[in-house]
């Protein structure tokens, strides 16, 4: 005999990304910030004097996606347990992407999950990774194959950050807005071509077009069973290269920034993009200081790393492949061959 | 200016509970069994003859309370890697209440949530921790304080395994029965009064009524905002015993029977059960053999372990007592004298 559980639910998880100076916070519970040395030496004042809370404590973890581990979580973990952070406790990430995919994960994780708010502090995390809800770590098999879906309550943009950022670090967030343009937005793309980011009221311009792509697309499509995964796009292939280049020797972007390109000469070859439009995307990359040069020294060993990505577990491989500028098509039926000929172009 | 994200979402998480002997399971994607040692000497056989799936592994990890850690998830995890789980593929959770739960946490995680099914083997898991979605771990701070709501996507409860339970375990098993009865329903209560549970269709009915009565509460409330916490009654006390005894020294539901025992002696003490109720409830659950009594060196160190508890780490305690039979209060307002008056009964 069966007995039903029926759990038919409606969720409201939205959140608003709010862009511009941080504003005053003020809470009437219990608050974590969760931070590195780095960011906490250059901005935890700025930050700290926009926070009010009845108790407020700050937890430092190592910088760098080479802490990206479970062990990373444990120990923000047994920070909250210590502080006695409870159910109504609420966890803030301050920090790059790597601070607030871990933080969001350990939020997803404590007493089988509290609230969390972004503050991103990194380009890259500001028009990428604090929005959607993907947390995660990394472990010795690939990058953020362990985590979970846990929405923040708000995502706090503000440039302020931006002024201490390391050039490469910029132009690794640099790599996801071109990212967004070639995927969503043709228009977009073309205005990049000739913007100055260095320009503060362009540069600001881009975070929201940025920000307002990817809000658009993780609201269709929030777990990823569809269009979401053309947000992969540059991450097939720049997955592979973090992994084998060992994690912290390429910056995310930067790696994305190499494995677009990967992708855009294997939509050349099987005739999805023009080889001109190709050419005006490395263009752009190579004008905002991207460095789009790799070497691959195994081409059969850096195949086979594409099956420990997520999309491509299932004896397939999902490329995310562009059809011309400003649209993807996601597909695994490329040819292994096609694929290996565009790899022996980074052999020479 | 403000980004609106908006995440409004139905979902049907729904599930049925399979009451009878396991059916033929026929799937078409990768399948992995998560059990113990014990279990799997004794009946993987059995489960086995009744899977049938393209590519089907076995992951065992070391029996117990004790091993119930992020360490643990953390190596469940490697081996679905080692043997390239997708995001398609299903995990088994073949084994009582901490298999369950770790096999249910681990699906959760991996590549940000896989399915899974349960299959108890043990009383306990069968009438009570199989159903409802709750996974986690325990850490040095307490029981299931990590973890998440992950709900399984269909529960088999085959009397088969109970054939090779030992009497401690069974034993333990009554004792969350016994804790549904109390806590919602009188006349299933006063039916178990008088019940023999070692007669197979008898116990087969109580097994019913006891999960009937937890999809009940978990319907209305999966994520424990309200009702679901009632279902904790005897667990205030109940962990800080694990606890304090040591993982494995107690099973669960022998802890918890004492901690019923031991709210119901608050309940009666502040004037919400009837003193010859409380008698009833130790009589009935004597009566299945289990043994209610307990030493307490340290009173004041054991209220203090009342705070790590999740319902109660917001300064205040939150117990669960009953008020009568058949119904339960949840309240955060009894004073320490009392708690401590209770307590002082258990350390002649």
């Amino acid at each position: 005999m069966d007995i039903r559980i029926p759990l038919k639910q409606e969720l409201d998880l939205s959140y608003n990304v709010v862009l511009g100076e941080l504003p005053q916070l003020t809470f009437d519970k219990k608050v974590a910030v969760v931070t590195n040395p780095k960011i906490a030496g250059l901005h935890l004042n700025y930050l700290l004097s926009k926070i009010s809370a009845p108790e407020l404590y700050v937890i430092t973890v190592p910088d760098g996606e080479n802490y990206k581990t479970l062990s990373t979580i444990e120990s923000i973990l047994d920070n909250c347990f210590d502080h006695r952070l409870d159910r109504k406790s609420l966890l803030i990430g301050f920090g790059g992407g790597v601070i607030g995919d871990m933080t969001g994960f350990a939020a997803a994780l404590y007493q089988r999950g509290i609230d969390f708010l972004q503050v991103p502090t990194t380009l890259l995390s500001q028009v990428d990774a604090s929005v959607g809800g993907k947390t995660g770590i990394n472990n010795r098999f690939g990058k953020n194959l362990i985590g979970s879906f846990h929405q923040p309550k708000a995502v706090y943009i503000d440039a302020h950050f931006l002024s201490t950022l390391p050039k490469r670090e910029f132009g690794a967030g640099v790599a996801e807005i071109v990212k967004m343009a070639v995927t969503f937005d043709k228009t977009f793309f073309e205005w990049l071509e000739s913007a100055d980011l260095n320009d503060k009221g362009q540069l600001l311009k881009a975070i929201e077009k940025s920000v307002q792509t990817k809000a658009d697309v993780v609201a269709k499509d929030e777990k990823e069973h569809g269009i979401r995964a053309a947000l992969n796009y540059g991450h097939t292939f720049g997955h592979v290269i973090e992994h084998e280049a060992g994690y912290g020797h390429y910056l995310h972007g930067e790696a994305v920034a190499i494995g677009m390109v990967m992708a855009n000469r294997l939509a050349v070859r099987v005739g999805l993009m023009q080889q001109d439009e190709a050419d005006r995307v490395a263009k752009a990359l190579e004008g905002f200081g991207l460095d789009l040069g790799y070497q691959i020294e195994d081409v059969e060993a850096f195949y086979k790393m594409f099956f420990l990505d997520k999309k491509s577990m299932d004896n397939k491989i999902t490329f995310i492949l562009p059809k011309g500028l400003g649209d993807v098509v996601l597909t695994d039926e490329i040819s292994k061959e096609d694929v290996i000929a565009v790899l022996q172009e980074y052999t020479a």
